[in-house]
Order: C-alpha cells, then structure tokens, then sequence
C-alpha cells in the first residue's frame, strides 16, 4: 500500500502526557471528539467505526492498545496479530489525525492494582468462560475514557456483552461519554469481520461459516413467528454442529438488556454463539427486535 | 445561627442531571472548579478543605451524601450525624455557591453493581479492619469526580490512608483531576475534627486526648534524633494504653507511600493510630519528614 500524500499518515502518540496536551487542545477548540478504541490489526469493522465518528465528530481519536489485562495466560496474546503500520496507512485513508497506542508501561506502570469490577451483566457467557476478561476490557476502557475525554465512543455489536458491561459501566460511575454501538460488519461470505479470522486454515474458514448461518437461520425462524426461545436455541446448535465445529461455547437465547436466559422471545432478544474453529474462538450475534401488540 | 443576607444559602442540587448542567454551564464559562466530598456533618476541618478551595479555584462545589457503600452493617451508618441545615448555613458562609446532596438512588440507582477494586496500598490498616470501606469510598469518589468534573479536589490529611488510595486510583485510571490533601485540623485540646466526635461522653472525650497526645510525644521522640520505629510504636500503645482507651485497633509507623511497616525512620515516615473509645472509633496521624544527608 503505498502512502498517499493526501491522505497524511496520522500522528501517532505513544504518551500520556502527549495524548494529555492534544485532548485539552482540542478541547480548548470546543471540538467534539470521537473516541474509537482498537487492539489494532484493523479490519472493515473497526473502519466503520471511525467512519461513523467522522461523520457525527469533529475529530476522531483512535486508539491501538493489546491490552494484556483482557486476556487469560491460556489465551492468543502473544500471537495476538500486531500490525501497526498497515493499521496507520488505514487510518490516513480515514483522516485520523491522532492515534494513541501506548507502551504497556504507559497504561499499567510499576505498582497499577486499581481495577473496575465490572457490572453483574459480565457474569454469564464471556464473564463464564473468561473469568477476568471483562476486568481487564472495562479498566482500560474506563481508563482510555479518563486520557481521551471523548465525547462519544464506538463499539462493534459483535462485542455485544462487552457493550452492555461498558453502557452499565459508564451509567453506574457516571462517565460523561456516549457510547454507539454500531453495527457488525461482516466478510462477503457472511463471517463477522474480526481480527483473529486471519489465525483460520481454509478448512476452518469454512467451518466458520456455520456460525453466521445459524445466526441466518434464527433470524428466518423468528421473522416466520417462532417465539420459543429454545427451538431458537436447538436451531443454532443444529447448524453449528453440522459443521462439525471443534467447540460450542454457547449458542444462547437471552434477554438483550440483562442476557438472562429466555424461554420466549417476546419484543426482543438476542442470538448469541461463541465457538472454537480449530484453536480459534469467535464470537457472533443477532438481536431480534419486534414490535408486540402493533395495532 | 442566623441567615445573613449577605451570605446567600447554597443552591442545593439533589439530582444528576441537575449537576451535570450546573457543571456544564461553569465549565463553558472557563471556571476552574474545586471539589470538597463530604459526607456532611461539617466540622471545622471540611470548612478548611472549602477554604482552600475558594482560594485556588474559581467555583466550589461542596458534596453531601452519606455513603452507605462505605460502611460495613455492624458500623454506624444508621446513627451517623445528619445536620443539613447545619450544613447548608456553614457552607453559605463560606459563599459556597453549589451544594450536590443527593439521594442514595441518584448514585445508586437499581442495577448498579460496577464497583472500583481499589488500589493496593487499601489493603493494610484500614483495609484489614474494614475489608469493603475503601472499595465503597474509591466507587464514590470515582462517580463524583466524574459528575461534578472539577480540576481540583481536597481531601483531609486525617483519613491519610483514604489520600493514597484516592491519588494511586487517579494515577491508575488516568483520571483528570488533581488531588490535594489538607492539613489536620484540631481542636484546642488536640483531638483531631471528625463528625464522630460528638459521638463521645465526657468521659470518654478526655481518654479520646491520648491518641493525640501519642502522636506528639512520637513526634518529640522523631524530633530528638529516635529512628527506630519499633520504639516509636512502642510509645504510642504505651501513651494509648495508659488512657485505658477501649481498643487499640492500630498504633503504626508505616511508609508513607505505600504503609509498609518500618524498621528504621529515614527521611520520612507517617505514625497512625486507629482506636475505639467507648463505641466510637476514631483515627489519627502524623507526618514525619526529615532531611537525610544534609551538608
């Protein structure tokens, strides 16, 4: 990809004192600014997002941060893909002026123990499976909120739990953010677009195919009437294991708001999977909203 | 105690939404804002935090609001002082024009669960005698600095731990805000201001005297040359124990940074006591700082 001289590569902040002296800039400029925070390896997704931000800010600030804290020590970190200049080249075709992405000694220095216990709706699902993941994701979002000062911030459905412990976050302590969750985006061939897609072999690409087709196939079920969450539920792990998938973590029905269990879906809910392909875990969505009792 | 008119009562803001546009209002006026938390009861010791604050900042937000997140259910959040118009009349003196004293639903609406795991240095003294407290004060202080947004908040050097604690959460977080930490303020007989203090009986208000006069014995002792902290300690329990005071809860000599307990004084160390008397618990310390090596 070569660099376009219009399109200047963003400014890249590696410090909090920096990132500090360019917010209050800003700020001092009355801009409204658009937070947009990455672990980098930036695919369509997180492009939608600074979109998104560009169009309702005056200046988007991207974020690129692997934040060890989310991660168990049995998990991808340090495969983690890392890919910051493309990432850049990316990111000027977007206009972003700033980027931070920060040294982990700058997020976490010698002697960091305060953390966020994250609200009760991290406890099922991902909080079940990766017990101290949505600590280390709330932290250093609340952190990220702290340095940044952004007047809104964007997340991706596919995060979908990741976006209700954060909005309950920001309501509970009284953060004075916006939070947008902003739609998936996914492959042509209908996987959510995510940053450990490139870990698949083409065998498992296929594999992971079943996961947005069993999403497919609830959404057709419950556009025709189906309300009985479990068939809902019987469906996903049909498709799912058909596939013969290494792994179903889960392919839930729940509440959108509290992601308690439903037995009905009644004006909404939401679809759910997490599985491993091969040694790769991903994750998938699809709210269902309906308008009960439309005269 | 009369109105003066002068002295303009403080407008009392009981609602978030209410605080956020008061704060937003300031702000756009360019107003540096000073935050003093309290949980009311308003002694001389808060009247000196507001003082400092009318100084070094433009507007002075006061806040009122008994947490009850901070108290364990044996303690006294039933029984603890409740004298608003007290408080609101003091405040007017000191022209403070906003008063934020909310409801517990305001800050704790239903659902809330995102608490602050509060730093390390919580654990310690305090923390092992009352294992939630600084988690109840770090998720408060946490939510009103985010309300109110103020450039500076002033805290009293008597809950010295809860100081440390306060400042690692808003290095950890990034939180922009800038801590400051207020001398003790006493009364003529030495014992440190607090909102318990009316707690005590005659009685028990002379046996109260010795945990200042511990104090200020160790500090003669530290000031003639005495560097061992064993018998710095030693002085306190004995100053203490003569008293016959109910219960020593802690007599330390910590550093000040992280209350690790010392062996030797070198440059600088803090001595703090906890006890009961009769039913009341009240704490107490002091700062000893020296010049090492001077030539």
């Amino acid at each position: 990809m070569a660099t376009d001289a219009s399109h200047p590569i963003p400014h890249l902040i590696s410090t909090i004192d920096e990132l500090r002296a360019t917010v209050a800039s800003e700020r001092q400029r009355g801009r409204r600014i658009g937070l947009v925070p990455t672990m980098g390896a930036l695919h369509a997704g997180h492009l939608s997002l600074i979109e998104i931000s560009n169009q309702e800010c005056d200046v988007t600030i991207a974020t690129i941060f692997v934040n060890p804290k989310q991660f168990s020590p049995s998990e991808d970190l340090d495969k983690y893909p890392r890919t910051i200049e493309r990432d850049l080249e990316l990111l000027s075709r977007l206009r972003v002026p700033f980027v931070f992405a920060p040294k982990e000694e700058q997020i976490y220095p010698t002697g960091f123990s305060t953390f966020v216990e994250p609200p009760s709706v991290a406890l099922p699902l991902e909080g079940e499976l990766r017990p101290h993941h949505f600590s280390g994701v709330a932290t250093v979002v609340l952190k990220l909120f702290n340095l940044v000062q952004a007047d809104v911030a964007y997340f991706g459905q596919k995060d979908y739990q990741q976006t209700l412990v954060i909005r309950r976050m920001v309501e509970d302590l009284g953060i004075p953010i916006t939070i947008r969750t902003c739609p998936i985006i996914r492959e042509q061939d209908g996987l959510a677009m995510s940053s450990r897609n490139c870990y698949l072999s083409p065998e498992e690409r296929v594999q992971a195919l079943s996961i947005s087709r069993a999403l497919r196939e609830a959404r057709r079920l419950v556009d025709a009437g189906e309300r009985d969450a479990g068939k809902i539920r019987s469906t996903l792990r049909h498709v799912l294991e058909q596939a013969e998938i290494s792994k179903i973590e889960y392919a839930q029905v729940v509440d959108r708001e509290t992601l308690e269990e439903l037995d009905r879906i009644e004006d909404s809910a939401i679809a759910l999977i997490a599985v491993q392909v091969g040694k790769t875990r991903l994750i998938d969505n699809c709210l269902f909203e309906y308008e009960v009792n439309s005269s």
